[in-house]
């Protein structure tokens, strides 16, 4: 194996598939960025078995030529070191060459770099899809999707399941729910896909798709998905991303979710939130968080948190509308900041069917996403 | 007490104050900011004891009324809390008012916050400074100084005077030492001073010149500096800090900084730091992080780094000027870079007197500043 490289698109792509490398790996080979030299072109994958990023880098590009290969080659370098050193060599160019024993010698400038590297014939192999149900979405859309509900999964392993993502598809609309029992996130989008595809049980990880979406670049290109039975993959322009789907059944939870409100107001995103961010800075004293909101007359809510030791902030608010019963309600406030912050429309709507039934918040007269958040039961 | 304050003013005042304020103090009303309100201003004072940082607030600066003083008085209220909250208050002004009990009620636009307050009498009083030992900076220059040393300064809390950088004053300048026994840097500049003050042994934490670093603005404003037997305090505008001077004796460190040199070398800052970055990479691994640097003919010289698992870094580099007997030397390269992180000039100069003798780098033809990194005994 011999090519040069122009340094940007090596370095590129080796931050790229170098997210797919776990620094605690116990399979030693995994600790490596795996390096194919073609004639077409050169292929950069990484792994920790969970996540494989490959990334394939053309002979040329619009501003000319990318990379030369002498000779065609493989070898595995080992990750940390390859990425951190590639970054700060001297030279526009880098020259790579295998020698004995998987030897490999890094020449740019004047810097010269033996690396000591690993048989890529033991690198774990990637895994054959069968590509059945395959479907496509705007890769920006299936970003800000997973904006809108990664965060609401569960961090307790203790129920896996919940630790990831749920895809539906049903005529060519995909929806993504996450839950972690206290709170619950769903965003849905269009996509392209022949009719009569449907998905009803396919969950991916919330770890997995937080770096997913580090990758997806801002000019709109479109994703390919391909889904088995074991594994995803996402393809973007030069990159293939596989994950492992999660074992397990994800519960049912469309239930849970009123459909009609018994109070219901519209207020300004930005002044709900900043109130709700002064409360929670008393409330963040104790690990639930505790917010509490009642409406008051006139079309006035008030937002209220207190601690014996510290104090109390009570912040009075302007609705633009207020509708249905007087309510009082608690809730922990660090969820509803959660789910306030993925919020980009000027108004918020945010509806309740009493002190104890799930507290709905989504972008004003916008119904392809929403967040639900159990209140809390106070004793005051 | 009661006044109104420009939000702006506040929040800044507070900021200053609040490095002093350690968060897991033992003594409960040091984890308050004290407030003192006044016909001729604000004042807030923040302390852990070993630093204390006080802002006073004018009724008025040249942007028209800061504060306006209802009722003068005196309340200590929860640091963090405070500080957060005041950032993220919605309108201009803040309207502060101590009720019964100490109990304080914070207004601005239609956030009303009750505090729980302490007792101001229970603050510890300022130590009373006599105003001998007196000199003025330049404060940038006085950053400068802080900043070409304090990086060298001990972390190891066994030997607590190496935790701190030495000051001397003599004939109207002032010199900087740090050491940690393995590097040492120094720093020396013209200071303002009656011409017979002398200091020799005035050791201030290395911790505590990091903090003042931070409030010192980039104005170019004068720091006035006065030093007791057991406290310094430095005035900046608005701005009084106080620290306690670190007890013991200094070690004598004049000795063992090389005069003059077997071999030298002059390079250009960047392409060496460069160099020294990627050999670094690989010696990081170990805690030693040895690096090894030769001369070679035609004023070249090779500096590499090898580790038998991963591989061998090896950088050539022309230097602008070679002088003396040919070399080869091991030094721990996370300091040689420490040292060339805070030289600004273009070209840096090396000194050696052997390879078991302290390396001396300094800025080129500059002998204000000295960085002095000992080198490893190593078997090949």
């Amino acid at each position: 194996m011999k090519f040069t490289i122009r340094k940007d698109a090596l370095d590129g792509a080796l931050q790229t598939v170098f997210k797919a490398v776990s620094t605690r790996t116990t399979i030693p080979i995994l600790s490596g960025i795996k390096i194919d030299a073609g004639a077409s072109g050169i292929v950069l994958t990484g792994s920790d078995t969970d996540i494989t990023i490959q990334y394939f880098i053309p002979p040329e590009d619009k501003e000319g030529t990318v990379a030369s290969v002498d000779a065609p080659g493989s070898v595995v370098l080992p990750a940390k070191f390859f990425v951190d050193v590639v970054r700060k060599l001297p030279s526009d160019t880098v020259e790579l060459e295998r020698e004995g024993n998987f030897q490999t010698r890094i020449r740019s400038g004047s810097s010269e770099i033996m690396l000591v590297g690993l048989d890529p014939d033991e690198y774990p192999a990637l895994p054959a899809l069968e590509e059945e149900r395959v479907f496509s979405i705007n890769a920006l859309l299936l970003k800000s999707m997973i904006r809108q509900t990664v965060f609401a999964v569960s961090t307790n392993e203790s129920t896996p399941i919940l630790t990831g993502v749920l895809w539906t598809l049903k005529n060519g609309r995909l929806k993504f729910t996450a839950t972690d029992r206290h709170r619950l996130s769903s965003a849905e989008a269009a996509v392209e896909a022949s009719a009569d595809l449907s998905i009803d049980q396919l969950v991916v990880s919330g770890k997995t798709l937080g770096e997913l979406s580090k990758i997806i670049p801002d000019d709109g290109m479109t994703a390919g998905i391909v889904a088995s039975e074991s594994l995803i993959l996402f393809k973007l322009d030069n990159v293939l991303f596989y994950s492992r789907i999660l074992d397990g059944t994800y519960p049912d939870t469309s239930k849970i979710i009123p459909q009609t409100y018994k109070t219901e107001f519209v207020a300004g995103t930005r002044e709900f939130t900043d109130a709700i961010e002064r409360a929670y800075l008393l409330s963040r004293e104790e690990k639930t968080n505790i917010v509490r909101l009642v409406t008051l007359g006139s079309n006035q809510i008030e937002i209220s948190s207190s601690l014996s030791e510290l104090g109390k902030v009570t912040e009075r608010l302007e609705t633009k509308r207020l509708e249905g019963e007087e309510l009082k309600i608690a809730f922990n406030s660090r969820y509803m900041l959660d789910a306030l912050k993925v919020i980009d429309s000027e108004n918020i709507q945010i509806g309740f069917t009493g002190m104890m039934s799930p507290i709905i918040v989504r972008p004003e007269g916008e119904d392809r996403m929403l967040h639900l958040i159990l209140p809390y039961r106070t004793s005051n």
